[in-house]
């Protein structure tokens, strides 16, 4: 038997395709009628699951997540895959993931939690029944997505599959495919069986009179996120048994590929980069004027005054169920606790949670690097602040050579990405740089050393981190750069008199509530 | 100066307090109106510090998680108190938890399954500003709990201390008094401030005029929990210096007394127990009549009957919003896994989750043992089936001595109190223990290996398990004597003869379904 299923490949430069085409000859162009009789299932199945499951195993050791997207027509028979995908599979490295209206915690965050929730971790499939592809279809369908919205919602999924794929994921995505006759027989034969009558609802009937419309804004869903890295494969599900013979043969194809593709990559490049003796341009952090300073008697006052039109705000933000998400980044030293507990002392401990980033926990590591910042996203109308955050990529990661030079250099149009999509969700988002000299630095670290409560806070690695100076330079300089978007811009604090930095970020923090609110 | 604060110690048996005392003479104990001059507190403050840093630095490699719990009046301060430790210790290792009123996903499950997700990893502090405590105290004052029910709450309190401290947890209760004169002051001061007025809301007055009654449903909450392994300290409140050393002062004990005890205890017995050649006595497995079995076609008849009421009614379920957690133990090749497809194909893949318990996360590690059970207690109207389950404690782990005999022997009752709180929600709780004879493992073990997509499932471990029978069989009949509870019974599945077993299960399934419908 030939693939009758038809692979859509490689259309990298998704936005420039022709118009949609009327006939939907995508879609016609699967119906092919293909059947499997029960003797060839029952002849091919056997040696099928015995490879699916030599592939998992293999799949187990290696750092890949698996997302397997299960979408397409109502009535299909989607379920029925699901099932048989759970069957062949070791059940210990697989998890299924559905999705219905979302509960109020995932309302009250970006539309994309629920899905970074679900993801795999690395070496496990995810199989989604039901994804992101499910709203903007049917909204667009009912008329709640006009055109442009459409594009952009479209754009926002291949962006994100693009980003789970160059960090190593598996996205093997199936379309079921059935004709309007078909779905109509189906709705029909589960409406005469007194068990299966009262599944089929009128909103059934409604989509299926909707056929054609679905099938439009499904084309052009497939078309524009069809991605070499995240094709689409299109089964006619016509036929139970061809139905899920292909799904498990493109299944298995596609972890072949991977695992063999995974054995002929390059090895990862070792150790840091140097590190430059000179920097030969000037950075953005030149400008900055480090001698601003207040006095005590004005810090006293500006402080009050801060912190109780903050705590006014926050308190303000939480009724109105606004969040506030504070990114604190700076040199070692550069005082981001001190500015943060001045937040924090302000703004109720009850609004509020401070998210320190350390090391990684081993479920963190098993995913990719932002999964860790979405779990911390915050509930409507609180106050997160990240004591270091996502910006650890193209700082730490880039200058110790963690993150290889692809994958910090893609971090920033991710970082920005992510960040659109807190701001669109109506989070206030504020993002801090402390800077100071590295004569500054050198006495503070230095003082640390004599107060025995402070000495903890610096290690040698501190003192190597100097060292780096420069590297660390040019990573903020196009950290600012980079990501420093009309929608989440910096704000860069001058920190060598600590005073005037804490009055500048509670003041930068009460501007910008105030603006929002 | 001396402690002013009293401690109340080692009431281990709780439930025979006399009745509470009408003067409410516990608080008046405290209110010893002792002060720190700003002299003092400066010069005491760095020191102390310096030592809960030290002390926090060895917990960090320890396996102890700390939960510490801020309770008290209101309008004692104790934002100050939360604001005060994120101050004093490393932020890396404190994680601060504020209860509201419960989400809508946690309220589609157990009461404790909010504290349950917030709770501390070992090596780590975790701050409970609001906390197990809030819901009953407040429910009782306004007599949404009678007196009966009152005492149930608080039992579940202290066993859910005494399961956390028993794991290693280090539990530190603050209990912050404020006399009712002093509240008074508080909350007019607070009003007198045009910055602070609003924060002062109608329902601070009401419960002020409650302020008896809530002292006494505290008292009684305090006296019932107040165990060895979960002391309660009481602080006065009226001045804060005096109020913030002391805090740091009980938290830095704690640690410390904690920390020692864990280098004075002796080693944990190593290596699993010795295998019984033959067993004493009779277990429950062995009146287990396996020579059950159903023909070819009445198993066609059945398992179809079966699959379609029981699709029904997870339908059905769903819309009543009732769950099911079904649990599936048994012997290696039991049939476990295909009873739970059986299930997974007749319920909806929608509907329906199944979890395959395997080795735990670093991040489950850190937990107690239930907490990744917890994890996946499924929202409402939903089906989660456990291919093996929590039952792991007292059977591998007590068989291969991963658990000491301590640890299993309580699980019994940690399991029970799990269980029960999972009915209580109105959840349907399944257990089936599969069975099948020596002599049929050998045979469907032999048979695994002939078939190519089966012989994963057959490993040099299952072959070892099997010299364990005798240890398992023991483990099992305890495991079934002590768990099957009223609400929470334990169904044995004859299992040589897999159609019959699966029936069974089915049946099992349709008839807890039927009767919580």
């Amino acid at each position: 038997m030939n693939s009758p299923t038809r692979h859509l490949r490689c259309v990298r430069n998704v936005f420039t395709l022709p118009a949609i085409t009327e006939d939907l000859s995508m879609f016609k162009s699967v119906e092919l009628g293909l059947k499997v009789s029960k003797e060839e299932y029952d002849q091919r199945l056997p040696q099928l699951r015995a490879e699916l499951l030599v592939a998992q195993q293999a799949l187990k050791n290696s750092p890949v997540p698996v997302i397997v997207v299960v979408s397409g027509v109502e009535g299909a028979g989607k379920a029925g895959v699901v099932n048989a995908l759970t069957e062949w599979l070791d059940p210990r490295g697989v998890e299924t993931n559905v999705f219905w209206a979302p509960s109020d915690e995932e309302q009250a965050r970006p539309e994309y939690w629920r899905f970074w929730r679900t993801l795999p971790a690395r070496g496990k499939i995810g199989i989604f029944f039901g994804s992101w592809y499910t709203d903007p279809i049917v909204q667009r369908v009912t008329g709640k997505l006009k055109s442009a919205a459409y594009d952009r919602a479209l754009q926002r999924i291949a962006n994100f599959e693009r980003m789970l794929a160059e960090d190593g994921a598996l996205i093997v995505k199936l379309w079921y495919h059935l004709s309007k006759k078909d779905q109509r027989k189906r709705l029909k034969k589960l409406e005469k069986d007194p068990a299966t009558r009262w599944r089929v609802t009128p909103q059934d009937w409604k989509f299926h009179e909707l056929y054609d419309d679905f099938a439009r804004a499904s084309e052009q869903a497939i078309r524009m996120t069809d991605t070499a890295s995240a094709p689409w494969h299109l089964i006619d599900s016509a036929d139970a048994r061809h139905q899920l013979l292909e799904t498990g043969r493109l299944l298995l194809e596609a972890l072949r590929q991977k695992l063999e593709a995974l054995r002929q990559a390059p090895p990862r490049p070792k150790g840091p980069p140097p590190i430059p003796k000179k920097l030969e341009t000037p950075t953005v952090l030149d400008q900055v004027d480090l001698s601003k300073k207040i006095s005590d008697r004005e810090y006293k006052v500006r402080l009050k005054e801060y912190q109780s039109r903050l705590n006014l705000l926050t308190w303000k933000a939480h009724r109105k169920k606004v969040s506030t998400v504070a990114v604190f980044e700076g040199w070692d030293a550069a005082g981001k606790g001190g500015a943060i507990r001045r937040v924090t002392s302000a703004a109720d401990a009850k609004l509020t949670r401070v998210i320190s980033i350390a090391a990684p926990t081993d479920e963190e590591r098993a995913h990719h690097y932002l999964w860790r910042f979405w779990r911390h996203i915050p509930p409507a109308g609180r106050v997160t602040i990240f004591d270091r955050s996502w910006y650890g990529r193209v700082l730490v990661e880039r200058v110790e050579g963690f993150a290889t030079p692809d994958e910090w250099s893609r971090a920033y149009l991710e970082i920005n990405d992510f960040e659109a999509q807190l701001v669109e969700r109506g989070i206030v988002l504020l993002k801090f740089w402390i800077h100071i000299s590295p004569d500054e630095q050198l006495r503070r670290f230095k003082e640390r050393q004599q107060i025995e409560y402070k000495r903890h806070k610096i290690t040698d690695e501190d003192w190597r981190n100097r060292e780096k100076w420069n590297a660390y330079l040019l990573a903020v300089h196009d950290m600012l750069t980079r990501t420093s978007t009309d929608v989440a811009p910096w704000t860069i604090i001058p920190g060598n008199d600590k005073h005037y930095a804490r009055v500048q970020v509670l003041k930068t923090f009460c501007k910008a509530l105030e603006k929002a609110l």
